[in-house]
């Protein structure tokens, strides 16, 4: 997508050890407007895909997956790191390793909102080792749920994510592939 | 605003010791379309406030603060409640009791976002004894930018939050006030 490539171009900073910093435009100040036209290009493209429900994992994930969910018209649900007190004693948990906290986090979902009902597409802003994405698939699994479709803002294919998704046998789509960072030099797949 | 209360109404729970569980359309599980409808009532509130940025807390916050920014043409910060790595080391920082964690949580800006030129509207799901916004208020303030109006999705009238907050002398709207929590019981001010 476009807008996104060229705002990442602009804003984006290559930290070093495969860290892209976005916290301008997506990740702790957030682009609404940009948001809003990602989450209605993912509508778009998963029109068709059958999802009845969008799932992520807090933080980074709500804007973009929020934004998907209004443009397809449904609810979106956030697994939590933690467990608030509103959420019941049992509920469906998994550990993922963070790849920018260099911990293992916890991601946690309530029964009450996710079942054996649910179409999930998943929705979240990174696509990098596909370890996130993996723990919403098994908790999506856990709960007896399909995934039917993933979608990610930035893709970096040098981490190997998709390959990892590949088993799922489901469209994985992202709306701006990095193949290579290197000092300032970010590239796209088509570049 | 009657779409949010009448949500409330059918699917908010008292759990006691005044907590309500809006997990299955604001805090777990979004009703998006409900949110993108109170994101627009608050643009609606505070189209003339002169705002240039909406501020948040994550996690809870970035809803009905990122569709009030998207109808409002704004970005939105939201205050972390930990460092990642792709920030600076100096950053605006306070610490805010958690009503429903028990605990003090760190809430986080970088300097990067917040300055002295910012006109700030600050939205968050709930307006209870208002630590948190105060907390918001004073990275604002610390950042030298200005608090022009406040918004929270639901208020619990009988918490203080308004008043301790009254002493910025700004609009602070909420589009459900709750007076009354008892048992299965959810009364708003306006009955």
């Amino acid at each position: 997508m476009d807008a996104l490539k060229a705002r990442i171009k602009k804003d984006g900073k290559n930290l070093g050890n495969g860290i892209l910093k976005v916290d301008g435009f997506i990740n702790h100040q957030v682009d609404a407007a940009l948001m809003d036209a990602c989450g209605k290009e993912f509508a778009r493209i998963f029109a068709e895909i059958g999802a009845n429900k969008v799932l992520t994992a807090e933080i980074s994930g709500i804007a973009p997956a929020l934004t998907t969910a209004m443009h397809l018209n449904l609810p979106v649900v956030y697994a939590r790191k933690h467990k608030p007190i509103t959420m019941p004693d049992q509920v469906f948990l998994t550990l993922t390793p963070s790849h920018t906290k260099g911990c293992t986090v916890e991601l946690i979902i309530s029964p009450e909102y996710l079942s054996k009902k649910d179409k999930i597409l998943i929705i979240d802003d990174f696509l990098a080792t596909g370890a996130t994405i993996q723990g919403l698939v098994r908790l999506a699994e856990t709960a007896g749920a399909k995934v039917v479709a993933i979608g990610a803002l930035i893709e970096k294919t040098f981490e190997g994510g998709r390959q990892a998704l590949s088993h799922l046998g489901v469209p994985i789509e992202s709306l701006a592939r990095i193949r290579l960072m290197q000092d300032d030099q970010i590239l796209f797949d088509d570049e």
